[in-house]
């Protein structure tokens, strides 16, 4: 398996990348080899010790920054390291991509170079959550489509429960639309329509709305919800997580919040295998989102999902 | 000033409602009478020390059960305590009502009888925010409207600043709009719109969107939002204050999320004062939200929603 690596994105690229990368290859299958694509010499430079065996590096001059426009970006700098990243993942040159840069650039990339898988609606990005028993569920979107048509979030709700299934092993996952309350009339217009969408496929193991309060208990396995109130969860609970490290409280539950355990965010829908990383990743962080991308790649999700809507289609 | 309380509203009615208002007969004004709603019988029943001079009882033979469809209940039970509260409070008898019942028969039988402020777009249920440096700032909506055209959103901007300027006492209050990004393209179709409409409001000091991680910050006074991501917010807190409190984890900031503390959450833009307890509320969050209701009352916050928008449309 070969895993590319934006070796220019986030804040600190590109050595906290290369410092991620280092401490991986110590971590990665014997058959995982790491792509690192950026300033050939500039990531040189960053491994004073000599590059592992299982690490190579693709050079790309070009680099979009952080609040650069996604897609004028990608048209305007064809040897980006994002550009030439999504280039070798559409040519199957690795499988898959990982980044902390430029999140819409990454998600434009996806959409022009691998594509939607057909019979997708949208793409998405998810996030793990934390669950109070120590284990994880996920929530999506979380940032991807702000505005979702009740057919869109349900299908959100069959994405995610073949992330859950595949990925975490999760058996029969329990599905939960994100509403102000139990009752199936609750919620917008939207989550009320696709609480109606949801309930009636058969694939799914559709447990009804769940409440904000419910985020961390037993209650789903997957929360489906707008990638705008999702996004206002992930960053709510991102900010509960550092302000009691300020406080110097540590709990296992409020531990696994830390963003160096989770490492990134997975995109799904699309023909191939990516992982965005959040833009402050320091080593450990993209140690950590390198092995969710390998993982995300040994659990062949993606063609998973391209054989289960094929099916649906026929 | 009378505050009427719904004796019979809450899960444990109406014990607790009448604990609470003994608590809080020794916390109000000298000249504040709060008058009690409800079956008398039970309610003298509850009272086996005596009743204090400053509390009156109101008959009200009906109970509105918590799960009821507020429109039938409230049309179906004129004698309820929340009916006759809300008659009392429609005929000025008290200045205030306050319950811990059915909160959609609560909003319904406000608007029919106290009725919208004229101008008001839609009435909206407020939440008290805890700081990071000990003050309060404001979200709203929270859960009274899901779906908010970008006139509705802009407008609780302008709610929300006077309640903080009126009831904090705050300063040209920043009013911040709940989004997924800073930058003012960010949001969904009905955010960006009124992002625009309370960048032109030369009345409001507004400061932009902020972030789920911004919260808790120094960011905003007042957090705008539609009622479906601001009850997942509000939710989302509480289930931080239940999960940090079974860790016996205490600290000032997250004690302030404590609902004992807060009392209840303020309806604003109709014409009177009127308080919603939490369901589960005991005698010190009923005592709150009778403290509360008094503040609400002391302000002339609703007279002075209804003065400036007559001003508005002149």
């Amino acid at each position: 398996m070969k895993i590319a690596l934006d070796a220019m994105g986030g804040d600190f690229a590109p050595k906290a990348v290369v410092q991620g990368a280092l401490l991986a290859s110590k971590e990665v299958s014997k058959d995982t080899t790491l792509v690192l694509v950026g300033q050939e010499e500039a990531i040189r430079a960053e491994f004073t010790e000599g590059i592992p065996a299982n690490v190579e590096i693709v050079d790309a001059p070009q680099v979009i920054g952080m609040a650069e426009h996604p897609t004028k970006a990608l048209s305007q700098k064809p040897q980006s390291s994002i550009s030439i990243g999504y280039q070798l993942l559409k040519n199957k040159e690795v499988d898959a991509f990982c980044s902390a840069g430029n999140t819409g650039a990454m998600l434009v990339g996806a959409i022009f170079s691998v594509q939607v898988i057909p019979g997708v609606l949208r793409p998405t990005i998810i996030s793990h959550v934390p669950k109070l028993d120590g284990s994880y569920g996920i929530i999506l979107d979380v940032g991807a489509n702000t505005d979702c048509k009740p057919e869109v979030l349900a299908q959100f709700g069959e994405i995610g429960a073949m992330y859950c299934q595949h990925v975490f092993k999760t058996d029969n996952p329990k599905v939960a639309l994100l509403s102000l309350g139990e009752e199936e009339q609750k919620g917008n217009l939207h989550t009320q329509a696709a609480h109606q969408l949801l309930k009636k496929n058969e694939r799914l193991n559709f447990v009804g709305n769940i409440e904000g309060r419910d985020l961390f208990n037993e209650s789903a396995d997957v929360i489906v919800c707008d990638g705008y109130v999702g996004n206002v969860v992930i960053k709510m609970a991102e900010s509960y997580y550092e302000i009691l490290k300020k406080q110097q409280y540590s709990n296992p539950f409020f531990d696994n919040f830390n963003y160096e355990v989770i490492g990134g965010s997975p995109v799904l829908g699309i023909n191939g295998n990516v992982v965005i990383a959040h833009g402050v990743s320091n080593d450990k962080a993209i140690c950590s989102a390198i092995m969710l991308s390998e993982r995300l790649t040994q659990a062949e999700l993606y063609q998973k999902i391209q054989h289960s809507l094929k099916e649906q289609n026929n």
